[in-house]
């Protein structure tokens, strides 16, 4: 049995000089955490960040590995939800850290979903300068997206992800079993961000998934590891050429994601899941391209079929266009007020763009 | 004259691969930031820090050399003083920039002593995940130490600098004109560092400021831009081999700071100005080294008079040893609570040692 299990975690390997890492894939991956960690030469002090719910799911899991490892672990649970990515959660954490009496050696371990990942990983990039830290996603969406690429942030009133740094983690552990416990619309939510990778970086991954989406759906086992490894192989690749976002190469990822920002901010963060919104934005953006004829009808179809066959929404009709580009252009994203647009030319290619008109946006954003 | 201000600037290359950058030292190099940072290709908005009793002296021409440049420029004022480097100031200018548009291109300019360097260097190493920055030291001490290496942070009540990154500077324009309104106190402060590079690094040096310190301690200015850039080049060139303090090498410019950091702690920080500190936990560490057999007696004695010589201190007498080596073992330096001391074997050479023997110490921290 124990063989078996082994056989099945994929290793994804993301290559970055002195900062690479492996990503984890598969059933039983956050049982190895205290032996990984070890073998990678990380000692002394572990602090798990994590929030109630997820907590009591896989908390037992993940001390037993790290302590059985030998490590001394402390666990500091923060609030679940988006309110925790602040900089008053990161404060409380800096000061927990050091009444704890962790250094420069010790390491954190995010627990959870994205906002476990990016408030713990804020916090190790910045204290004492720097500190490792580890990624145990515990979402679909965090696992193929959040956890992989160092982008780590805290949220500030005025927007998302303002206040925040780059910093790799040492390692990824994705436990695929952990995903018999989420929620349903958190489980498409994920869907909507592996769809993105095809959409927009590789157009057989788009056709694999035509071909398996109900099996993706019914949770069949080497779809969704197959799924999450290809997802995370093609960002590693990205993140291993733009590792900050400097190339543009990076920003290919933000498929459907400038539009996606501006609906959960003007709707209200909490009515959409983020991967809801990311998949009524790559249906903006397709039709977007098409408007604009750099995208032919096919390929937009295609796009909307999957998202729909994976019973993600596909449009929201009452949010002002207006109020949407507004947000779009305030994005940390935009330049000089200009919005940049990631549209597909076809299934699995997409290119950047700036200077659409106004009145073509709007005819988007008002069809809904 | 315009010719004879030129001839007088000297360039220091600070090389880091991608994050290489130029240290400019001489009078004038103030009125050059503007032409140098639109060289540079940044662009945009630039924010400049600093604290109202140096923008009151400097402000002008650095805004001057900006706007003529063609630079949207703000300025933001923070509270002078230690006090000023926490994340309530830095969540301060999160705010202000935010609300005046600074987006990924933006750049902000530290304008003052290691306070606005290192805060406006902490804000900009996490703003939108790091934006540019430009140092503009106007203390010796940070021209000299904190203004060149990337080291930047905000203080915690329990130390300081234990929020921070290590985020590298654009360019640091070091002007020694400004220099004539620094206080004497501040300007001794400076000196020590630059007598640490000459201990702990470089014996020639060392010669160099024992024959020079009358006319550097007169403000001549070829000696004093001649400290200056060889202090700098001495950093940059560690820098450069140990960016994050990870070979132990970048560890070697901590002479004297183990002590010093554990004197300003335990005095309460007011009492000696950092560079005093550093000067009395040279002659500690001096003395330390002579007591183990490490460094020979005119070693020691030529680091005593060269400090006396600058009108540093080389005792305290009145603070607690077992006081003072608490605090050293919860220095961030220190790891798994070992206490991590650089001690000269000669002058111009140090080493790392771990592992004294607490009577030892108590015996050089008692005779003060």
């Amino acid at each position: 049995m124990r063989e078996m299990v082994e056989e099945k975690v994929e290793e994804v390997h993301v290559d970055l000089g002195d900062r690479s890492y492996d990503i984890l894939i598969g059933p039983g991956t956050q049982a190895r955490i205290g032996e990984r960690l070890r073998s990678l030469g990380l000692g002394g002090k572990v602090c798990v960040v994590s929030s109630p719910p997820i907590y009591d799911l896989f908390g037992r899991k993940v001390l037993d590995s790290l302590t059985a490892a030998g490590f001394d672990v402390s666990v500091e649970q923060v609030p679940d939800g988006e309110g925790a990515k602040s900089l008053r959660t990161a404060e409380h954490l800096y000061d927990r850290a050091l009444a704890t009496g962790l250094d420069r050696t010790s390491t954190f371990v995010a627990l959870g979903g994205g906002v476990a990942g990016d408030l713990a990983g804020f916090v190790a990039a910045t204290f004492m300068r720097g500190v490792p830290f580890v990624q145990v996603p515990t979402t679909l969406l965090s696992m193929v997206d959040s956890s992989v690429g160092g982008k780590v942030a805290v949220n500030h009133p005025r927007g998302k992800n303002m206040i925040g740094a780059f910093h790799q983690p040492r390692a990824v552990f994705i436990d695929t079993g952990a995903l018999a416990t989420l929620p349903r619309r958190d489980f498409l939510a994920g869907v909507a961000e592996i769809i993105r990778y095809g959409a927009a970086c590789d157009a057989d991954f788009f056709r694999y998934l035509e071909e398996n989406m109900e099996a993706l759906l019914a949770g069949d086992e080497d779809v969704l590891r197959q799924a999450i490894s290809t997802s995370c192989a093609t960002k590693a690749g990205i993140v291993a050429a733009d590792e900050k976002e400097t190339s543009g190469l990076r920003s290919t990822l933000n498929y459907g994601h400038t539009f996606a920002h501006a609906i959960e901010a003007v709707s209200g963060y909490g009515r959409f899941r983020h991967g809801e919104a990311v998949a009524i934005g790559m249906v903006w953006a397709a039709r977007l391209a098409s408007r604009m004829g750099i995208c032919g009808e096919e390929d937009v179809r295609r796009q909307v079929a999957l998202i729909e066959k994976a019973g993600l929404p596909t449009t929201v009709n009452d949010l002002d266009p207006e109020e949407l580009i507004a947000s779009m252009a305030t994005d940390k994203k935009a330049e000089g007020g200009k919005i940049r647009f990631v549209l597909t030319e076809k299934v699995g290619s997409v290119n950047i763009y700036t200077d659409i008109a106004h009145e073509m946006l709007v005819g988007i954003l008002s069809r809904g």
